[in-house]
């Protein structure tokens, strides 16, 4: 059993909390039954586990894992209840292929909780891949995939412009074409902005449509998960009719 | 100038992170410009404003604003750039005409964040009143308020079963009747459950219908932001054309 916070299974995770240690290792740690669940369903296998001695869980499926004192554990975890159990992935492992027929571009979206979110409502409403640009919060980060609720492991992820075969819809907070008028092309990507800023000149000139979520007036704004979740519901509904 | 952190001014702003004191005094504090200025626009007068002095903001729209040294200032404020001015305001003076034929009633929403963000949807999207049960976030507080991006100051709230003139529509994660089928009602309330329990039973027995936003499979969920987003959507959806 581990007791000691110095135990490198131990530092590693802690090492991933930050941002360059995940960039650098290309792994990323998971708390809790739920997520660690999701990621063992979904066909991962972890590099690590750790479980809490007193507390264990999931430990048929872990057959690696390695018991943890409470103590180390309650020093590991960041939940108002510590984790039963915590495992480091690789992000190597995470779903790639592209080949949905709906898709959310996200550009810039630093919110982890947004990023987390709008995983969890592809997975719900698509199943839809998701792209991310370069200044968008990472996926495998602790808040990101805690709002995941474990979807991360199911939702394909690649760079903004990865995906080339799709038309390109950009959400618009006015002047586009109201989205329940929308044609929608047989495969679409919609391009949704960052919280403030929304999307650059030159982001908007390379799409080919611009569509708007009629709003009761122009002055407030939607979020920009509450924008995705609309945007594939109305793609959803065309598909499934009435 | 205020420059300690005991001038009482200052001690009431602090008190008000707390939620008891918020309900205790039926005050609440705002900071920054965006969310003071929504505050103003809606034409709500501040108890208290604090600018801070080095970097004034709003000060000719807060005639009895009091000028705040920059530390006192980083004291108050949780945001990554201290906020420029903060002011308290009466709940009682927030909107609470409940008759917009649409509305959302949450069940023991607990994130302060959703419950930010749902008060945004329904400004933007609506625009609805909201109804909060016991065990909701309070709308009041400092992550609520940020979320709400100062739709607080405009959306009418109520309490759960405050408002009786609508039909309740309860979103149920599946065999409901699917949303885009449903037929509408004149007036309708819908009913979003609690991120983890969803409604109970005796809260669904009171409603009158139950609608499902069709999805991929029902292993998934939505996050309770993106159900009402999409709820609201369809509800203008209709009301709007085509």
């Amino acid at each position: 059993m581990i007791t000691s916070a110095a135990n490198p299974r131990v530092k590693l995770v802690r090492k991933l909390e930050s941002r360059r240690q995940r960039d650098k290792l290309a792994l990323f740690a998971c708390e809790g039954e739920d997520l660690v669940a999701a990621g063992l369903d979904a066909g991962l296998e972890p590099v690590e586990a750790l479980v809490d001695a007193e507390r264990p869980a999931l430990v048929e499926r872990l057959p690696g894992a390695e018991l943890v004192s409470p103590e180390v554990m309650a020093g590991l975890s960041t939940l108002p209840h510590p984790a039963r159990v915590v495992a480091v992935f690789r992000r190597a492992d995470l779903p790639r292929d592209l080949s949905s027929p709906v898709g959310l571009a996200l550009w810039r979206v630093s919110d982890p909780g947004n990023v987390g979110t709008l995983l969890r409502t592809a997975d719900a409403l698509g199943p839809a891949f998701v792209l991310l640009s370069g200044g968008c919060a990472d996926p495998t980060g602790r808040k990101a995939l805690r709002a995941s609720a474990g979807a991360v492991f199911r939702v394909p992820i690649g760079g903004f412009f990865d995906e080339e075969g799709s038309a390109r819809v950009a959400l618009v907070p006015r002047d586009g074409v109201p989205l329940p008028e929308l044609e929608l092309p047989e495969r679409v990507v919609f391009l949704l902005g960052a919280e403030r800023e929304g999307l650059p000149d030159d982001v908007l000139a390379a799409a080919n449509l611009a569509a708007t979520i009629p709003q009761a007036s122009s002055v407030e704004s939607l979020n920009v998960a509450a924008a995705g979740a609309v945007a594939l519901y109305e793609w959803r509904r065309r598909r499934t009719g009435p």
